[in-house]
């Protein structure tokens, strides 16, 4: 089966750039020597998953709900770390008879939090490796830097069935920073709290085996940091709209990946002479981070959206019905999420039929 | 099972509210003598379309897709519009196979489409009826009003297979104008293109069993016009965030209709005072029309959004971990897109779940 044979709208993923996108990273971390625990949020895909461990030096995966955990495992995955807060009785439960078929780690940033997940692990007979979350500047989940983290620390080392595994320190605002240097700033920050509560946590008796954080916007800093040790990217796989913004000139710390994820789309009706429409709307991106960018064209945009429909700019008039496009999604992570499948294409050809394997798991 | 009880994130249908919504419009289409054509692009549910024509006065569905069209037909629904184009040619003839099981509308805005769509009605030995897609200044598809329509229309009405079914008129620009004056305004100047298509096209031989239009923004208007004659409203069942905006003390055109779709959400995160964190985000909605609304609390807000995550902003401290809360999403159509059923619920009691029967099919 070829590219112009699969029914449009469809999310296809380009198999050379996102290999080479894969073998880029694994040598940047083997160079380095650090580990690379790569966000599975990104493709919630089993197959990619594995792909990461297999062949691009990932010692395992994240993923941010217990549900994606199940699915994940379940498809082969031995190694977890939840890069979130589990609170719910329930989703604790579940999580801790995972781990009887899995390493699982999760993070932790509530006290009373240690207690459930300590309960829930003896129950199962299975030990829960806890990272402390502090918040770095995210401004989302996580304690603050500094005593408060040991304090948490000290708890769960002390907790039946725990083991403090160390911090989850993201920063995950600095990731989509257009400006070189406000990236820079934003994860210096980051890591001069995180080196300073590191080094709190030592001198407690309470060493970090591992320090995680770093995404696609930023991981070349927290690499160089001499702190970090694991680096949780996922969009590298897929580069999409908006980090393709987040590039710099002077230091392109992401020039080395390609995009290789696109809406593969068709124009549909042409009926005004300088405006196409093509058949991909809300319905399959988000549109959080911008809209798509029409791939390898500057002859066209894609200038607006609704629910089914995309409207192209085509000033030229040079579009015709069911002509197709290849669209950079503008946020990968929420429009696989909407997906059932990715069609994996190499060149002009169908390789593989990819199910998102995750796909809608949210609890 | 309780509400109390249902995973979360989860997308839930308040009962009492959606069946007030329902009869509302019922009540509202009969005594006016319009037909109403619901849009089932809001909820893709063959369950929600059947109860809408069994219970809720609607003469058949429209659907944006031939995918969503397959599965409603599939589901028990022998009434539908495709109220978009269909030009790829597996679509075509897909469309046409679907029309040997159930009455098969469509919409039309080129010529060459006529002959594509007229070859594949006569292979299948069906009737596709057409309605030619006019832009009353909804700016995406459609030819312009007045005298392209006429030709289109006597094309179709020449071509084996197909009927000359009437105008599909939608001004979608028009749903989501916040002030009353400007609605009313932008449905006037398409009334008035439509009025004066209409009449041209009975002057040509051409009469319009169907003028269709209108969405739960704007239906008073057309359907006050005398010249709309099929009500293609959607999310009034539903009632999002963006259009409890769309509301006005002096005419108050939605004031009837309540929220009935929610995501209810947990608190899973609390370690600042003055910020806790829920666990809907990016991936559970589309917040392409702004952010969610806590429903029945005006003391926390929900402020900001990433792919997992949603940030509460409770100046005062009075969420607790776990506690949950009801979010009104701020785009109901692409919200419901994401999930794979909908858990119906009278008061704290769940009735039954609703697969989202045609999630995903885009194409």
């Amino acid at each position: 089966m070829t590219l112009d044979q699969i029914a449009t709208p469809a999310l296809i993923v380009d198999l050379d750039a996102f290999e080479r996108n894969v073998a880029t990273m694994k040598a940047f971390v083997e160079a380095r020597g650090l580990r690379l625990r790569a966000h599975a949020k990104t493709h919630k895909s089993a197959d990619i998953a594995r792909y990461q461990i297999e062949h691009g030096g990932a010692c395992g995966i994240c993923c941010q709900k217990v549900s994606e955990a199940e699915a994940l495992v379940a498809g082969g995955v031995r190694d977890v770390l939840v890069s979130n807060q589990v609170v719910d009785p329930t989703k604790i439960d579940r999580m801790a008879a995972l781990a009887t078929r899995a390493r699982v780690l999760c993070c932790v940033d509530d006290a009373g939090n240690v207690a459930d997940l300590s309960a829930a692990a003896t129950r199962h007979g299975v030990t829960l490796e806890c990272l402390v979350e502090v918040d770095v500047g995210a401004g989302r989940c996580g304690v603050a830097p500094g005593p408060a983290a040991v304090d948490l620390a000290r708890a769960i080392a002390a907790a039946p069935g725990l083991t403090f595994a160390g911090l989850q320190a993201y920063q995950g605002n600095a990731q989509h920073l257009y400006a070189f240097a406000e990236r820079k700033a934003a994860v210096a920050a980051a890591v001069a709290l995180t080196r300073e509560t590191v080094a709190l946590l030592e001198a407690a008796g309470l060493p970090c085996p591992i320090v995680g954080g770093a995404g696609t916007g930023t991981y070349v800093f927290e690499a160089a940091s001499g702190v970090y040790t694991e680096l949780q990217c996922g969009s590298y796989i897929f580069m999409d709209a908006d980090y393709r913004r987040v590039r710099d000139a002077a230091d392109r710390p992401m020039g080395e990946f390609a995009p290789s994820l696109f809406l593969l789309t068709a124009i549909m009706s042409h009926a005004k002479p300088d405006q196409a429409v093509c058949d991909a709307g809300l319905k399959v991106q988000s549109v959080d981070s911008g809209l798509p960018v029409v791939f390898g064209r500057d002859d066209v945009e894609y200038v607006a959206c609704s629910d089914e429909h995309g409207v192209i700019a085509d000033p030229k008039g040079v579009l015709r019905l069911n002509e197709r496009l290849k669209l950079i999604p503008g946020h990968c992570d929420p429009t696989c999420n909407i997906h059932d499948w990715y069609v994996a294409v190499r060149g002009d050809r169908v390789e593989a039929l990819w199910p998102v394997t995750a796909r809608g798991l949210a609890f």
